[in-house]
C-alpha cells in the first residue's frame, strides 16, 4: 500500500512551526509495511487544500491529512476535501453534543460559540474517527473505487494520539494479513570519513542481499543504515540480522554502536564494568565533553568532574602542565594533552582521564598547525596514549568532532588495551 | 513570486529524519517577498525526484530543492533534474580540482575516491552555486521560459550558508523592486513563564498597531515574535521599529536580546567592555556552562576555564567548599553554591565566577530538595549573588535551563550591580 502525507497549515508553510507530524506517521506507517511515497505540505486555503490532496490521490488513492479541523474560520480541510469527494457537509449531532458538553465541563462561561459549531459539520458518508485528546474528531472518506482520505488535527500530540487509537488500526484492517514491512537497522561508526567507508565495505558498498544502504553523516561519525522492503516481518528480521554480522565483520572497531547508540554513554557503561572512574581535561572543546558524559542519568558514579583549562595558565596552575612543554611543543600538540590527561588524572585521583586541545577556529590557525588541529590524550591508569586526528567543519562541529573523537579514543583503549593508536 | 520547495531523500520521507530545511528556506524566502505555495518531500528515487520536480515546476515554474548532491550513488538530484530540462551531464574540470584539493588538505591518504568525482559531474549550461561551507556545489539550472530550479545541499548547516551566500541573492535580483515582504522581529526573554508574559505585556499582549505577536517558550525562556504582513520592506521595519520599542519599554530588564542573541555571547561581550574574565565551577551542568561560553569565537581573552566539580570531594579538593558546609546544608544549597563561585574565582585569579549546583534528575530528588532544584552563585570581584530558581522539564532541559539562569545572573550582576537579587 502507497500512501501520501498533506499536511496543512500556513504556519508550517511559512516555516515559523517545524513539521514533526509528518515524520511520525512515516514512521509509524512503515512499521506496519506502508509506503509513505511523498510529503507534501499546502497552506490554509481552500484551493490549496483541494488542489494538494486531490493530485495526491491521483498518484496514489490514499491519503493522510494532519491539520484544518479547528473552529476558526481558516480550517477549511474538511469542506475542501468533502468537494473532491463530490460530497455535500453535514451537521453531525453527536459530535455537537460532544463538544457542548466539553464547553460545560471545563466551565467556561455562556453557550458554546456558535464558531465551535464548525468543528460537529463532516461530509455525507464520512466515518468519525474519536478523539480522546482533544476538541477535534478526526474524519474518514471513502469512495467506491477503495479512494480514501484520512483527516487528523494538526496538534501532534492530538495527532500522534489518534494515529495510535484509530489510525493505524484501520490502516492495518485494509492492509490484510500477507502484507510486508520496511524495516531497518543502523549500525554508528566514528573516525572514518564518509568517502571512505565504500572502500572498506568492499561489496557490500551499495547494498547487498537484498538490503539497501545509506550512509548518514553526522558530527558524531558516519551512520550506516541497512533497509530491508518488501518482505514479512520475520524474514525481514532475520534478513537484516545477517546483514549486520556482515557489515560488523567487514567494519571491525570502526562500528561503536547500533541504532542512536550514544559513545558517551558506551563509554559511561565501560568504565563502570570496570568499577572506573573518569575525569576530564579539556580545552578547545571548553566543557563539552564533560558536558557529554554527565547528561547520561546516573554517571556520578564514574564522573568525578575536571578542568576546563582554557587559558595556558590554567594548564599549569590547575593540571600542572611544564611551561617547558607549552613553550617547546605548544598549547596543541600531543605533549600538553598528554599532560593535561596524567595531570588530571593525579590530581582528581581517577582511573582514567582524557584530554582535548587545539584550535576550533575560525581564528588562532598557522600553517603548521590550521584551524582543526587537535591533540587528544587519554591515561588510562598510567597508560598513556594520544592521537592526532584532523577535525573538519566550523567551530561548533570541530568542537564536537573533538569531543566524538575523544570518547572514541578512551573506548578503543577500554576495548582493544593492546591496539597501538 | 512563487516557489516551491522539494526536499529529497528517503531519510525524511521515512520521518528518520526531521525536515528543518524546508522551514528554513521558506522563513528566509517570506523576509525577501517570495511566497512559498507548497512544499513537497520525495525519496531518493531518480523517478521520485523527477516527478515531484517535474509537477513542481508546472505550478510555480520556480523551484528549490535540498538533498540528493552527495557523492554516493543515492544521490540522484543533479542527472533527475538535468533530465527534465533535456540537458545531458558533463564533468566540471574546476569542481573536481577543488574537490581533490579538498581531499589532500584533510591529510586523507591516496587519492580522491572515483565516487567523488560525482559530485563534479553537473547539468549542461548550469551555474555553479558555490559552496563555502561543504565539498558539494550547490547547482542553478534555467531555461529560456525562464523557469528555473535551485539544487542545495541537504546538510542543513551547508544549505544554510549557501541560502545566505548565494540563493537569496540571485532570488531577490529576479524579484526586482516593489514587493511587500513578510517581516518579523524577536524580543528574547528569560526567567518569566509563558503564562506571565501576557500580564506584563498588558494591552500589547495580543498583537498591536496592524502587528501580530507570537509567545515561542524554549529551554532558554520565551521569545516574542512580532511579525507585520502585506507592506513594503521600509514600511515594515518602520512599524517594527516602533512595535519593537513599545515592548521593551512594558518588558524592561525581562528582554535580554533581539532576534537569535545568545546570552552567552552578551555575557562575554559584557565581561569584554569591563576587561575582566571569568571561570565556570558546574556541579549538574557538568561543563555546559563552559561549553557555552567557549562556543563563542574568541572567548579566549574572557574565559580562563573552570573546574566540573561533579563528585563532593571535588568540590572541596578542587574549589574549597568547606566540609562544614556541604554536611550542614548539602551539595544542592547557595550556600555551597557560593563557596564554589568564590573558591574558584579566588584559585583561578579571575575577576568573575559563576557556580552551579543542583538535580537535574530523573533520580536524586527529595520531597525538601526536588528535582528541578537549582542553587546558582555569582561572584564578581568579591560581591557574591545566589538565587535559587525553580525549574522544570527533563534532565537536559533542566541542565540547559540552569545554564541560562546562571548566565542570566551573571548579565544582571553586571549590568544591574545594584539590583538586590
Amino acid at each position: 500500500m502507497n500512501v501520501e502525507i498533506v499536511t496543512i497549515g500556513d504556519e508550517l508553510l511559512l516555516g515559523f512551526t517545524i513539521d514533526t507530524n509528518a515524520a511520525h506517521l512515516a514512521r509509524e506507517l512503515a512499521a506496519i509495511g506502508v509506503a509513505i511515497v511523498r510529503r507534501s505540505t499546502c497552506g490554509d486555503g481552500a484551493d490549496d487544500i483541494a488542489s494538494a490532496v486531490r493530485e495526491a490521490l491521483d498518484r496514489t488513492g490514499a491519503v493522510i491529512t494532519t491539520g484544518g479541523l479547528g473552529p476558526t474560520s481558516d480550517d477549511l480541510t474538511k469542506p475542501s476535501i468533502a468537494a473532491i469527494f463530490g460530497r455535500a457537509m453535514r451537521l453531525d449531532e453527536a459530535i455537537l453534543e460532544n463538544l457542548k458538553g466539553r464547553w460545560k465541563a471545563r466551565g467556561w462561561p455562556g453557550d458554546m460559540p456558535i464558531a465551535n459549531r464548525q468543528q460537529a459539520m463532516i461530509p455525507d458518508g464520512a466515518t468519525v474517527l474519536a478523539n480522546r485528546h482533544g476538541s477535534a474528531p478526526g474524519i474518514w472518506l471513502d469512495d467506491d473505487a477503495g479512494r480514501w482520505v484520512a483527516m487528523l488535527p494538526g496538534v501532534p500530540r492530538e495527532m500522534r494520539g489518534m494515529c495510535a487509537d484509530v489510525l493505524l488500526p484501520r490502516v492495518r484492517e485494509r492492509l490484510g494479513a500477507n502484507t510486508t514491512v520496511i524495516a531497518s537497522r543502523t549500525l554508528r561508526t566514528t573516525g572514518v570519513a564518509e568517502s571512505a567507508l565504500p572502500e572498506l565495505l568492499g561489496p557490500l558498498a551499495s547494498g547487498f542481499d537484498g538490503l539497501s544502504l545509506a550512509y548518514l553523516p553526522g558530527w558524531d561519525g558516519v551512520d550506516l543504515r541497512l533497509t530491508c522492503r518488501g518482505h514479512m516481518a520475520a524474514e525481514a528480521t532475520a534478513m537484516l540480522d545477517k546483514g549486520v554480522a556482515a557489515m560488523r565483520e567487514r567494519l571491525g572497531a570502526t562500528v561503536y554502536g547500533n541504532g542512536s547508540d550514544d559513545l558517551a554513554a558506551l563509554v559511561l557503561q565501560l568504565l563502570r564494568d570496570r568499577q572506573m572512574t573518569i575525569v576530564v581535561a579539556e580545552s578547545c572543546t571548553g566543557g563539552m565533553l564533560g558536558a557529554r558524559l554527565t547528561a547520561i542519568p546516573g554517571s556520578s558514579d564514574v564522573v568525578l568532574g575536571g578542568v576546563i583549562a582554557y587559558a595556558n595558565e590554567v594548564k599549569e596552575t590547575q593540571l600542572g602542565v611544564r611551561a617547558a612543554t607549552l613553550a617547546t611543543y605548544g598549547a596543541v600538540s600531543e605533549e600538553t594533552a598528554r599532560e593535561m590527561a596524567s595531570g588530571a588524572r593525579s590530581r582528581f585521583n581517577a582511573d582514567v582521564a582524557v584530554a582535548v586541545t587545539g584550535i576550533a577556529g575560525p581564528d588562532g590557525g598557522t600553517p603548521e598547525k590550521p584551524v582543526g588541529t587537535i591533540c587528544i590524550a587519554v591515561d588510562v591508569q598510567g597508560a598513556v596514549r594520544s592521537v592526532r586526528p584532523a577535525v573538519v567543519g566550523d567551530r561548533d562541529e570541530i568542537r564536537r568532532r573533538s569531543a566524538q573523537a575523544a570518547l572514541s579514543l578512551v573506548r578503543r583503549m577500554l576495548v582493544h588495551p593492546s591496539e597501538t593508536p
